[in-house]
C-alpha cells in the first residue's frame, strides 16, 4: 500500500467511531451521544475556551489530541467512567487497540498520532492537562442541560463526580470554579446523590 | 452576560448540530450521518491529508474552518447539494443563521469565527479551497464505501457529481486524481447514472 492508501484507509476505519455510544445524553436529552460527536465538541471547546488554560498551550496540538483521543474505543469500546470493574482492564484493551488502529498509518503519522494519544492518557503536559479537563467538563455540561438524566439513571453520587472532575482543577482555575458551581447546582436539584 | 457565559452558551447551542441529518450514510450504511460527525471527519482529514494540498496551508485555521463550517445549519437546515430549488434560498437562510449563532459569542470570537465561515463560503484562500475540497471528498468516500447507497436512492448522475467535486481540482492534484478514480469506479458499478 502507498502512504496515501494507508491514510485513506485510516480515515475510513475511523468512521466506526460514529457508532461508539457514550453514557451521556445530548443537551436535548433525546438520545445518547457518540464518540465522533463528543470529539467534535471537545475540539470546538479547545479553541473557544483556550484563554482559560492556566498554562500556555499549543491550541492546534490540543485540538488534534481531542479529535483523536477516543479512536482506540473502536476496538476497546467506551468504558463508562463510573464502572470500576471495566476500568481495571481498560488500559490493556486500549493499548492493543492503539497498536492496530494507529498501525494502519504510514510511519511518521503513526508515531505522531500515537504519541498524541499517549500524551493525552498520561496527562503530564499543559496540552494534555487542558484536553483532559475538557473531556471531564463536556459531559458535565450535557448532564447539567438534561437535569442529570444520565447521572440519575446510574445513581451517581457527588463524590464520584468530584473524583472524576479533579483534572479540571489542574488545568484551569476558571473552569474549576465554574465546574464546582455546576456540581453544587445539580446536588441541590437532586440530580446527584448527596452523601 | 460575561464573556465566559457567552462562550459556554455558544458551546451548548452548538450541541444542536448533532441533530442535523445529512444525506450521506455512514461507511457501514447503517444510518445517515449528522453534521457533528461530518465536521469531526473533515477536521481529521484536514491534518491527515494536509501534505496533499497544492498550496501551503495553515492547518489549524483549516481545522477550525471545517469544525465550524456547518453550524449555521442549526437554523438553516442541511440543504442537499443536488436539490436545486432549496439551493436558491440557501444563502439568505444561512446568512441570517450566522448572524444569530455567531452573535451569541463575545465580540472578538464572533468576528473571528464568522470570518472563518465566510472565508469557507467564498473559497478564495488556500485554506478555504482545501476545506471545500475535503467537504466534497468526504461524502464521496462514504458513498463509495456503501456502494453508492445515497446516490442510488436519489438517482444521482455522473454529471451532477462531476460539477459538485470541481473544487477538489482547485485544491489538490493528488486528491483530484483519486476522486476521478472513485467516480469512474462507481459509474462502472452502476452506483452513479452514466449519461
Amino acid at each position: 500500500m502507498t502512504d496515501f492508501e494507508k491514510q485513506t484507509a485510516f480515515i475510513l476505519e475511523l468512521d466506526k467511531i460514529k457508532k461508539i455510544t457514550r453514557q451521556t445524553y445530548l443537551a436535548d436529552a433525546s438520545r445518547l451521544e457518540n464518540d465522533a460527536e463528543h470529539s467534535w465538541h471537545l475540539a470546538l471547546m479547545a479553541f473557544v475556551l483556550a484563554d482559560y488554560a492556566d498554562e500556555p498551550i499549543d491550541q492546534f496540538k490540543t485540538v488534534k489530541m481531542v479529535l483523536l483521543h477516543d479512536v482506540i474505543e473502536i476496538d476497546a469500546g467506551d468504558t463508562y467512567c463510573y464502572d470500576e470493574r471495566a476500568n481495571k482492564t481498560k488500559s490493556d484493551r486500549e493499548r492493543k487497540a492503539a497498536d492496530r488502529i494507529f498501525g494502519i498509518l504510514p510511519e511518521a503519522k503513526r508515531t505522531e498520532y500515537r504519541s498524541l494519544w499517549e500524551e493525552f492518557e498520561c496527562g503530564l503536559t499543559a496540552e494534555a492537562r487542558f484536553a483532559n479537563a475538557l473531556d471531564r467538563l463536556q459531559p458535565l455540561l450535557l448532564n447539567d442541560a438534561t437535569d442529570g438524566k444520565s447521572w440519575k439513571e446510574h445513581g451517581i453520587r457527588r463524590s464520584q463526580v468530584m473524583k472524576r472532575i479533579a483534572p479540571i482543577r489542574a488545568a484551569s482555575a476558571k473552569l474549576w470554579d465554574f465546574t464546582l458551581k455546576l456540581v453544587e447546582r445539580n446536588v441541590a436539584a437532586g440530580n446527584l446523590i448527596d452523601e
